[in-house]
């Protein structure tokens, strides 16, 4: 069903709303077809006219200006017009309904929309009441799914590691809350991988968290242990002091990550982080700013990854370059 | 005297402030040019080089996500550079006038003003202060004119009726205080229409009404009766509980249209809206998501139209493409 | 220390941050290559290919639309990508420290940073820690610098004195707080005119004011006396019923500039302002709108200013057209 919404009849991608339903090939063609973009931020001119005359509409419901911007250079690179709505201040002030919003735009024939919401599906509701020649990228839904964050982080795995295969991966942090947990974890597990760990305290789990597919581990030391690949979750100021939460200081005592809890980790582990980073709470300085440290090549690869997903989607409709 | 400041020596159009003053062929002119455009929107590439290196500026001194939109999006298929402004949160809190501000854009080699203000007459204050070589395009104005608004529509009505001779168009609502319904009255005589009806509560008619070449009718059975064309306005929230109007669904009762009101008008009848529509309030649902509705429409023709009248505007200033 | 910043191993200009430390040949250099743009603001097609492909960023952490409108321009004409950040609602509120923005920023291969902040020194701490390929220009940094400011005021009096060598310009105004000032007395010195005189009242002048070469005078008549350019600086609002200060008409009856005290300077002497002007509290509008004012021509120059000091930085690092 979700596969069915997100592909075409030909089984290319349409929408990209979830990794969920989407196999191996698919995320590898992903991968390929970003790592062909990566070289090309280094040229002087870093354009390609994939996306020429067409116009992709950022529809931000919740404020993020490192992911927006991303997505708005991925799209200036393809040569694509971009119209970016803070639709929170704009069109519904005047009551227009969501559907409202998204059949006007239809109509001046945009091509795309790219969708952040504060409300789990959103982009998937989008995408199931859209003309059918419009290709909806999930921006991040509530706590479902981030999956474009989701594939840079695979890419700047790969980078490192070359294959998905027999590697240790550790998730340490936020898991019940998190839309970027939700959709690495996804990720991994198709693109197989050996071992995916969840380090949290027991507040910050799912409770079903085993049915995801991975290890639950409350103590990061025999989380981290010999783990190729360490992943930070950003801890959201607004869970702290809640019920979920002791203090920041004592989360960072349990479970922030350090120079020496990382050597628990493998010599050449690397550490990864969506940002933007707390500082002093999930991670020191000295880990994010240190040689392990893959945090800036994600931002880079983000770019990169986007491009690949925005030009297969428009693509797999018939664009031709 | 508005003609004079519209129209190039030539009688080419030169500014776009009102229908007022503008002959038939005129306002067929930018019909026809507008449908040249209206074909691209389903190319592959939906751009062309018209205005290549011209620089737009939309100065939004009253928000309109919409409109603004579709500004922007008519000026970016054309390649023009668009400079969007939103003036009320920046240079005027520097104490700046209207004036000086112009004059600084105009210094800056800028082609064409966009305006959009609560006041009327605003545009028309821009154009007669500008330098020679800027085109002014009114977004509207107060309760003055909205003539861009009145142009789509005219296409839209073009585009399902074919001409305009022998129509009978009933626009329903707050007659009153529409900048909308006073650009399309004005458009509709000049287009020749056989007779158009202004339905409304005595309230929200002008005074002088009749003097507008317009059939004031007060009961809605009786304006829709036989019409090609029903034009509904957007009810401003604002006017609610006023003096002017009972409540919202005593409103809707005497003046909101219903499937079986429409039934009344043609069997062909088209059902319009400026949008953004209040479903409930002045249009069931049902009508405007029903087959007769070319609300969306409208909005499509939006952008072709805008393209029209802004290329126009741009060649009679000796602009080659 | 600053020319070493600035300069490129082979002496060209790499950031923009101030004017001290960069010779006459530099800044004359600045000079010409506005002029080659300058021409090009009355063409039909207002753009050229030169940073085509690159992208800027706009860090705007103090709000400024007339700055940041000329910048955008100037890139947009180059035919840059740009990148308009409104900083200080958005990445900051994350907590994210201005590094780690800027890093990211980097990571995401932008080209050039245009930085306006409100502390001294921002844009030299940004020029001090950003990758090696960026380029980065001071758009005003608190009370310290607004270099291309400076520029389009030297580009404006070599239009009309076609040469530097035995002017008498008279810089009038809050002297004491103006980044303007500044940089205008070290770029008039460096580019070698007979005299600058400021004039203001005592408490709006340095303790150390005649270190900087230039001529303090208390006395509106006796400053202007014979003098060929006239500065006037703005009044920042703020300043006004401070300790400073005594009231807007006290301060226009001093410092003022009137059509009557104008005649002390030379009879072809050019009236120059930074905008957006205070008119009646710094100067007459008689004055500001007379036959001496150069002030829009400032604002045109801007951009060709702009453009010139925006390629030039690109060029030094390797970009070729």
């Amino acid at each position: 069903m979700t596969r069915h919404i997100q592909l075409t009849e030909q089984g290319k991608l349409k929408h990209f709303l979830t990794i969920e339903g989407l196999d191996k090939a698919l995320l590898t063609e992903i991968l390929d077809t970003a790592e062909s973009f990566a070289g090309m931020s280094e040229h002087q001119v870093k354009k390609v006219p994939l996306l020429r005359g067409k116009t992709i509409v950022n529809l931000f419901f919740e404020n993020s200006t490192r992911t927006r911007t991303t997505f708005e250079l991925a799209a200036t690179r393809l040569s694509a017009d971009v119209l970016s709505m803070n639709i929170a201040t704009s069109a519904t002030s005047k009551g227009e309904s969501l559907l409202d919003t998204i059949h006007n735009l239809e109509a001046m024939h945009v091509d795309m929309f790219v969708v952040r919401h504060a409300l789990s599906g959103a982009a998937h509701f989008i995408a199931q009441h859209t003309a059918p020649h419009i290709s909806v990228i999930n921006a991040g839904d509530g706590q479902h799914a981030h999956p474009t964050q989701a594939m840079l982080d695979m890419f700047t795995i790969r980078q490192h590691k070359k294959q998905f295969e027999g590697l240790k991966v550790a998730i340490v942090g936020d898991i019940l809350h998190s839309r970027v947990a939700r959709s690495q974890i996804l990720a991994l597990n198709t693109l197989g991988v050996a071992e995916v760990r969840v380090i949290a305290p027991k507040t910050l789990l799912p409770a079903q968290v085993k049915t995801m597919g991975v290890i639950p581990i409350h103590d990061m030391d025999e989380g981290l242990d010999d783990a190729d690949v360490v992943i930070m979750l950003r801890l959201q100021k607004e869970r702290m002091n809640s019920a979920f939460l002791p203090s920041e200081s004592e989360f960072f005592r349990c479970f922030g990550l350090t120079e020496a809890k990382l050597k628990r980790a493998k010599a050449d582990a690397i550490v990864m982080h969506p940002g933007p980073i707390n500082r002093g709470v999930e991670i020191a300085s000295s880990v994010a700013d240190g040689p392990q440290s893959v945090i800036l090549q994600q931002v880079s690869n983000g770019v990169s990854v986007r491009m690949a997903i925005m030009s297969m989607a428009m693509h797999s409709q018939g664009v031709t370059a």
